[in-house]
């Protein structure tokens, strides 16, 4: 137990988990109990459970998804492109250890092959035994494991696939090459010429560089770029950001067919993700004018 | 300094706000400087200079509104009735003492008068002096601020207004009133034959039942209700709703002439608010069919 206490300590009513992410603003949460802890090769992995959010993943201190509230995200990171693209017969998604993004991929018939790219395997299993609400009882036939080095595996990959989901942590550490022009480069061979891309771009209100940045990025890469978002109650700030780069032109149109059984998403949140407040459309306006 | 031990405490890096409201979860904000601090006869007031959310309006404890999202909220609760009614001259708003509805109203030319019923004066006071960033430099001769309790000046208003907005703090102590249906149904009376009103009704997410009872309870009472949805920071759950209930059939169409200058709102996020996730469909869906 002497990792614990790195993460997590007693005070009145019980055990807490303290996020200390930030330097000015820090959430407690009200823990029932350590349903998992194990330190991997990469980072700590922890499996919470807590009062209001239900189970939790924890990385490194770090609250990843939580019962409550992860199938937003995942809904929201999977769904766009898999209802936009026409076509989306091989699907690869990098990170996404949570296995909620392919639990959705999973719904879509079309979907032959699904590769799932995340480098640290006690991730997936934490997640597939002790976090049933996010990652669904994933046994589909069609999805690949491969635990390796996202950045290296999709240099290999070239014209392969119709759908890259981008699901990755906040860009410290190893995960900040997952935010590079370089990266989104292979991401873009990688496509087959009518692919489509989709990553997560960080909050609007706390991280709008790493926002702006990300479109501004993609966008020099792709010839039709769109920011869409969502709300992720557990994240700071509460708004998440994601953007979606296409070879093809977007049919928006294609949202009235949505007819997956979700939580958060429905045909009216996927057309109406792509209207973004003002301060927003401010923010990449001024990112197009000072392009990178 | 007697006081400021009951909600802020000294720690690593400095000064510290615990909001305490939830049992499981709480929110620490570093603080700079507490601008103002005093009890009134309803509470205890603070104005706090916070790092990342600028200043603050700290009621009993707990965050009110903040510099950094606090326009969200005051963009939302007014522009969409302000927008949907198509001639409000004579708008009443109760609460919202911190003077940022009041002062998004009056970017609209048609008011002609608009009774402010705060109940507490100290609030006004400390957020025109120490909160422009919410309040504005709010001194337009058309504002009547009227100290007094907001259930019981609705009791004397008949057919008098074309717009009431109610921005209330949470239903606990006297608030409660706020969301009863006795409430509303004098405001109901207050508002003219083709009168719309429109209150917060709590988050999706923590208050599921409060946000399906409010629309029950309005729903019961106005011909036209829709419930609409905006992110807030610094609420818990970072979603928040608002029920607007008509005497008219609502137009939406007349979200497209919004023109005020805004942070969060502009015509897309108008129409686009009241697109309402999947499991808020699934709640009052519910609501509907067990009908208060």
């Amino acid at each position: 137990m002497e990792r614990l206490s790195m993460y997590l300590h007693q005070d009145k009513g019980g055990l807490w988990l303290t996020e200390s992410e930030r330097d000015n603003l820090k959430l407690n949460y009200r823990i029932k109990e350590v349903v998992f802890e194990q330190q991997s090769r990469f980072q700590h992995v922890m499996i919470l459970d807590c009062y209001d959010f239900g189970r939790m993943l924890v990385l490194d201190g770090a609250v990843q998804t939580t019962s409550m509230d992860g199938h937003i995200y995942n809904e929201m990171i999977t769904h766009l492109p898999l209802t936009l693209h026409p076509d989306p017969r091989r699907v690869l998604i990098i990170g996404g250890g949570d296995c909620g993004a392919a639990r959705e991929a999973c719904k879509y018939r079309q979907v032959e092959q699904l590769d799932m790219v995340e480098i640290d395997e006690l991730v997936v299993q934490a997640c597939k035994a002790h976090l049933p609400q996010v990652s669904g009882n994933l046994s589909d036939p069609r999805v690949n494991f491969i635990y390796a080095d996202g950045v290296e595996f999709v240099k290999q990959a070239k014209g392969k696939y119709d759908v890259i989901i981008v699901d990755s942590s906040d860009p410290v550490g190893p995960a900040t090459q997952l935010f590079e022009l370089d990266f989104y480069r292979n991401l873009h061979h990688a496509l087959k010429e009518d692919g489509m891309m989709v990553c997560q771009s960080q909050s609007p209100i706390f991280q709008p560089e790493v926002m702006a940045q990300t479109l501004g990025r993609i966008d020099s890469l792709f010839p039709h770029t769109h920011m869409y978002w969502a709300v992720v109650p557990t994240y700071p700030g509460g708004m998440w950001s994601f953007t979606l780069g296409s070879k093809r032109p977007v049919d928006f149109d294609r949202c009235a067919n949505f007819d997956k059984e979700a939580t958060y998403a429905n045909k009216d949140v996927l057309s109406g993700c792509f209207q973004l407040p003002q301060f927003v459309k401010a923010l990449l306006d001024e990112e197009k004018s000072v392009h990178i």
